[in-house]
């Protein structure tokens, strides 16, 4: 058994079952290992960010890491700007890197770079494998090290000779540690001030926002009236029909300083102290007021639900009902086709436990807010910022829950990122349904470029923040990738594909041209 | 005066005429500055991949850096795999990296990483700009490395204060440094190694691949009969009618070693050492023989035309004539469209001071090998390893040099990579023909596959080095991007397309099915 086959036995052996690959040369006897096996799906991505962005989008909904196989430091680059997005979620990732035979890399051969540098920003733990006799152990180590809550990005990489080399035996199934409990202290910190009569909110993230935390908490809200707020960008939250709703954040500082506006006390569940996205010229960067009390129940890392429940135990809220959503349909939309018309077809016949992943920058909020009371369903977000991650976090998604529809909604401009996510869809026949809001440029930007204080408007500026000329046709993009599409130009032609996809299954693509 | 408009003219005061941008929120007081100014272009591209691949074909053709303008971390990490290409061929890039304010990073916000860390890599050079102050000098120190011999990547890190912030004058041109000269020790050496009698070769890459300075080691071949070969990747090689001929290395160990036979001594002038690309089990990483006398001349920074000058004074070669290749059109492609039929009507047709982009793969041979005889034209390889460097590259080519048809020749796999680039072209209208070898599989890792001894060629297994499944429509992917396209299932087919492609100027793609 060489290096390779022995490392992949320890990561089917600790429950690692999907591989989203895009290989070269120093990966081929990792490639030859997983077509030996059965215990290991291979899903080939054509560029790699689609595989990390997958590996998120599987890491959020499986609750476990897949594993990326990457191709050096470019392969590795290549894939980064989604494990930015992945570590700033907290999402569980295994990353098998492909490097060099440790006696080639003193030659410094094209494909040659520093690894390890490139590695370190995008990943909780990075290691290369010296030998091949070390690989299946810290093959083992790594998957304990992504298995930790609520989720890291493990990194190894894979010398070629090691993956080549005769190698071990491969490890058996590590325990996977515990989320840390939270201490007394805090606990009773976060209780006196729940006591204390001043205005206090409860701000969740993470492992706070499982339906079981979420439940608690709203019994926590009802017990001493502090209100609940949630991050802007989430990694993952359960909102529709029989779940507690929880406020998000708004993006700009002037909607979220609004919704804190008289907050005294800010207790975080699960997170950290919310602040801007971006600083402004003048502007603050916190969201709370000057001489607010913070105070972090849980850490991003810490048991939160079991710090909830003990602030739920010692508040005698158990008994407490959560205040559940009811199931409430308010029709499709009609008139103009604009983002607030997609968005209440888009909450009319979301089907049961479908998964949302929102990447429709400007264009989303209309179906955020129109599906509050919509069927049970999973919303999932850009936690990092880095635009491209929704068609490859949709495939994840999908992979993870093969039963469960996947919609995606998506700007223009953050599709073409990693647009190549289409054809792997189309091949794995996975069940996405993604809309494009076509508004042909960068309409953040341009809200942005205002708001920042940048004093020029004019073609050339706005030129850099606008992608018609020529447009975009995502129908023939789509269809050049083996996904059948269709074009939306009024509310009735999108209600009707949207229906239409929503009725049937495997990838569809509706582009909707907003005015 | 803000920082970004003293920076920005500080730019243009030292040449840099050129923007390749995808900016976001941080770089928008960059954007307004570029928007205010006539003497900087700006030209957006949809992925930062296509940016800094167009900043490394603009700077080989043009001998100076563009700038490019990448949003935070994972902006850079999009564009990070082609500026591995790009510092493999030591192009000129200045790279601008919109941040964080100063004051902000300490919040840790969702795009907040570790830039630096992300840069050093794909970097010569990294520095970030602490005040608005300090902007413009900073960005005279970038530009002043970039253009370094043969071409640095220099990475300027520009938080968002220091870009509003008021600064001072923008900086005049600065000293542009010359490269050293070599030792006169080194050209003895090389002198003594030449004349000894031992079978010797100079084996040439970047600044020794000039026209002048080909011309040059043509005489010095003539004179000692030492032979000439080139690096397997070259940055540029000038090629065809009046050059001429330098015989490039193989890229298999076998073809190289093969090459090398019998040589006794190996003179490097602007490259190293010749090494395998990767490591095989059981072979040696070292073309060259066990004991061969290794020269380097001159460095990859040295002034290796001076170098060689020097050789050909003291052998008095300076009045033999360069052995200049006479043009030799030897027909189209006749019989079955396959790489070499393709390379011959690529040959026949192509046109005077053509530029080629080769990213063929396993496909490019036929062209290469059929065009020694063309007309004048420039050869551009991929010096990194890292595919989907060739539409981007392409894209620099055309801007640097608008007056000469750039042709990119492609293999499909590769070309997914920053497929994003076609629509750039469309929207600069740039001169290019994109020629994509549809062989719909990752050809060239069937081939390593086999040859590291990685036993199992199974479905599963060749599954993963297969994009057949769907297959790819590259017409309906280049008309999305706004490209017209046509396919050739026949030779005929290609070879009036072809044809009709480089009779006409403006993009232009064909997708060649190859059997």
């Amino acid at each position: 058994m060489n290096g390779a086959e022995s490392m992949l036995q320890t990561l089917i052996n600790n429950g690692v079952e999907v591989c989203f690959t895009n290989p070269g040369t120093s990966e081929m006897h990792m490639v030859a290992a997983i077509g030996k096996t059965t215990g290991m799906r291979s899903i080939l991505g054509l560029f790699e960010g689609v595989c990390t962005g997958a590996a998120d989008g599987y890491g959020r909904m499986a609750g476990k890491p897949a594993c990326t196989l990457l191709h050096l430091g470019p392969g590795l680059s290549n894939g980064s700007a989604n494990l930015h997005n992945a570590k700033k979620a907290n999402s569980p990732i295994l990353n098998l890197i492909g490097d060099h035979a440790t006696y080639h890399k003193k030659y410094d051969a094209p494909l040659t770079s520093d690894v390890i540098g490139l590695s370190h920003p995008v990943s909780h733990w990075v290691k290369t494998s010296e030998t091949s006799n070390e690989l299946p152990k810290d093959a083992a180590e790594a998957v304990v090290v992504a298995n930790g809550a609520p989720g890291k990005i493990s990194t190894l990489i894979v010398p070629a000779d090691c993956a080549w080399d005769e190698s071990g035996e491969p490890l058996p199934a590590q325990p996977i540690p515990a989320a840390p409990l939270v201490s007394d202290e805090s606990v009773q910190e976060a209780l006196a001030l729940l006591k204390n009569g001043k205005k206090t909110i409860l701000l969740l993230g993470n492992l706070a926002l499982t339906e079981a935390a979420i439940d608690i908490v709203d019994k926590v809200s009802q017990a001493t009236g502090a209100q609940l707020f949630c991050d802007t960008f989430v990694t993952r939250l359960p909102r529709g029909e029989g779940r507690c709703e929880v406020e998000r954040l708004g993006y700009f500082a002037e909607q979220a300083t609004e919704q804190l506006d008289g907050v005294e006390q800010l207790i975080m569940v699960g997170t950290k102290a919310p602040i801007a996205f971006f600083a402004y010229p003048g502007k603050a960067s916190e969201f709370y007021a000057e001489g607010s009390t913070l105070h972090t129940l849980a850490g991003v890392n810490d048991d939160a639900e079991n710090a909830l429940q003990r602030l739920s135990d010692a508040l005698d809220a158990n008994s407490l009902s959560p205040r559940h959503v009811k199931l409430a349909k308010k029709g499709e939309g009609k008139g103009e086709l604009n983002p607030y018309t997609i968005g209440q077809t888009f909450a009319e016949h979301m089907p049961t436990d479908a998964i949302v992943i929102d990447e429709g920058a400007t264009s989303g909020g209309g179906c955020y807010a129109s599906s509050v009371t919509s069927e049970p369903h999973d919303w999932i977000t850009l936690t990092g910022g880095s635009i491209g991650f929704g068609l490859p976090t949709a495939i994840g998604a999908a992979v993870a829950c093969p039963d469960r529809k996947v919609i995606a909604i998506h700007g223009d401009g953050g599709a073409m990122y990693t647009i190549q996510s289409l054809w792997t869809m189309a091949r794995e026949d996975l069940d996405i349904c993604v809309v494009i809001f076509a508004n042909r440029k960068y309409q953040i930007l341009q809200v942005e470029l205002a708001r920042v204080g940048a004093q020029s408007m004019n073609k050339k500026t706005l030129d850099m923040l606008d992608i018609g000329s020529p447009n975009l046709d995502f129908v023939k993009l789509s269809e050049g990738m083996g996904v059948s599409a269709t074009r939306a130009t009024s509310i009735a032609e999108f209600n009707s594909q949207y229906l239409q996809a929503m009725k049937t299954t495997g990838p569809k693509l509706i582009e909707a041209i907003l005015p």
